[in-house]
């Protein structure tokens, strides 16, 4: 999508490589909404290390890095015969794997390099075969947003208000996003429409990330409270809801997602709102059999009691509101501030579940699907056989 | 309700009067929960000041403040005859008034002292009504919350989890609060619970001020996002909700509180889960005939768009958990850090309004009553005939 930096529009993508240099191009999303800056890592060892200080996160973008940082690591090696070049990956690999030990995109991403790359007879082919494998990763990463884009587009009309929780655009993965991608698509068919990005505390992935892109994007926009999607609902000023999810049960149709998500479902029953879920295949879980099952993680009670911002005046509403980020020259330095009482603790659960019946569909790359129908289409889906 | 000062627990009122001095006597909530300080004001001029400067906020302490101060400039008139004295005392009175000029509590409570003087034959007389009846005012409001905590109580179990929402505790009246209320008597009675405070974004008033009043009462809380209550819910780890109420409609016992409390009420019925409102009668609304007319306050896209707190290290889970609040003298300034996207506006409505049929029951001093039922007990519950 487009990033707008000294005035101009350019098309970026959040993983990229160099092939040149040799290097992986990452957007640092720590820096942003307030600094827009390019990394450029010059080794694997670099690539692992910003995978695991989350420079870059989301699902896809996680994978794509990785598929690059294995390319990366593969073409840097200037041994001789095919043993070594072998062990010289598997010491890559796991450096890479290790950077996050706990996702799995990352090691889907780079099995599927590492299965490209047993066709190459020579150390040389083999590293043509890892890049190649690695774009072509990258490259349907983005085809999956762009068809769940297209399949979810037809949902958004003309003047419509739509609500979305955290980000799942297209930071997350290398281009356009899932739950981003039919809001890009509906764009680029010529409709207009305004979103509603809930802030998403602790960690306000929708007032920096989601908000950030769409500004980008010129996408009409206001950051909520989380707590004022209610009220605008029993206004009628939402319209419809898209979401994200981290993991889809292939066999309920239970999705678990940032914390905040299922409470956006209850408010959307009741007042008869659609309430869609945008998923790329790979977040579908075909093994657990109850959303209960699905480990909810306890994330350090600092994100509730406080927040990361750029110390500033809060009644900057003329010279602030300038759509364009800084750039790293300029960058202005995050600080963290204690919000609640120093005497208190917090509890913060990361993720929540939301049950098949509050969901009105999952939109994947493959279309529209009911979430009780997940399992019967296992095999379109993707199920393992 | 106490406060540990310098390791000593000592009971405070949030707002009271030092007849020596003729001074009114605040806590500064707008430095809670970093620092602790009571501001002494030396004349009715400086009481209004605090009121406007938001030094003290919520209705039963922001009338016991107007009512003080009226007595305290009262108390001032140095001049002779009733006629001079009347007049000074309508200077007195719009100032006061003045102040908050949207706020009913400051008049209704002048009221109340300006009808008491009117029996005194002597300036000294009405000088003496004038702080007596300001002092039963506050006295009152005390009772009132001491009411609705004897009301209340029974509701809270044994190792119950409560949630609440906002902060319509002691801070906001004079003494005890009105949702609080029934915790505070349950503590009084022996029993042994948890709270949950919603953090309340945009303000933060959950995680600033009713979890500063419920560590100096010890009394067992977390702050968990205003996301995270649905999940808990779903879990089974809340049995039980009391919030506030800014105005509730006698005529149809609809509820407007703080933005996120609609959403807290229709999470609580998907969950089976009891939904209280704790309410002073003083905040019944006899006059509209519908939810829809309560004007709904659009505040600054600022409070969405970042956070006020002090700048520290994000991993003090150690020195940083003192029950004890600093002294004036330790005190750390507050900042305000942006966190939202710099090119984004946000939308921030302050209140919602919960309809009567997610609303388990509402508790005044003089019991506990169904929101629909307000109408036909209006005799009792205050309704000017």
């Amino acid at each position: 999508m487009n990033v707008t930096v000294r005035g101009r529009s350019r098309p970026f993508r959040t993983v990229t490589f160099d092939t040149a240099r040799n290097a992986v191009r990452l957007i640092d999303q720590r820096l942003l909404p307030h600094t827009f800056h390019v990394v450029s890592l010059d080794d694997f060892a670099q690539t692992a290390q910003a995978i695991g200080q989350m420079v870059v996160r989301g699902a896809g973008a996680i994978g794509a890095t990785a598929a690059y940082g294995l390319a990366q690591g593969a073409r840097a090696f200037r041994g001789r015969g095919l043993d070594r070049f072998s062990r010289h990956l598997q010491t890559v690999y796991q450096t890479l794997k290790a950077a996050r030990p706990t996702a799995v995109d990352p090691v889907s991403a780079m099995d599927q390099v590492c299965a490209a790359v047993q066709a190459g007879k020579t150390v040389e082919e083999r590293q043509t075969l890892a890049l190649a494998a690695a774009e072509e990763f990258a490259n349907q990463d983005v085809r999956h947003c762009q068809e769940i884009g297209r399949h979810g587009a037809r949902l958004i009309g003309q003047g419509m208000n739509v609500l979305t929780h955290c980000n799942a655009g297209w930071l997350a993965f290398v281009d356009v996003g899932s739950a981003t991608g039919p809001l890009y698509a509906a764009q680029a068919q010529g409709r207009a429409f305004h979103v509603y990005c809930d802030e998403t505390r602790p960690r306000s992935q929708g007032s920096t990330l989601t908000a950030w892109e769409l500004a980008q994007q010129q996408i009409s926009h206001q950051i909520i409270a989380d707590n004022a999607a209610g009220h605008l609902m029993q206004r009628g000023q939402i319209d419809l809801v898209i979401v994200g999810s981290d993991r889809t049960l292939g066999r309920t149709g239970e999705v678990a997602n940032k914390i905040g998500t299922y409470t956006k479902a209850v408010l959307a029953r009741r007042h008869g709102l659609p309430f869609y879920v945008a998923i790329p295949l790979s977040t579908i879980d075909w093994n657990l059999n109850s959303g209960f099952d699905i480990p909810i993680e306890q994330r350090h009670e600092s994100e509730v009691l406080g927040a990361w911002g750029v110390v500033e005046s809060p009644s900057l509403e003329d010279g602030s509101r300038r759509p364009e980020v800084r750039s790293r020259k300029r960058a202005r330095r995050r600080v963290y501030v204690r919000v609640g009482n120093p005497g208190s603790g917090a509890l913060n659960p990361g993720f929540d579940v939301t049950p098949p019946e509050l969901i009105t569909g999952i939109i994947t790359p493959l279309g529209v699907f009911q979430p009780a129908d997940l399992w019967a289409n296992r095999r379109q889906l993707g199920y393992p056989a």
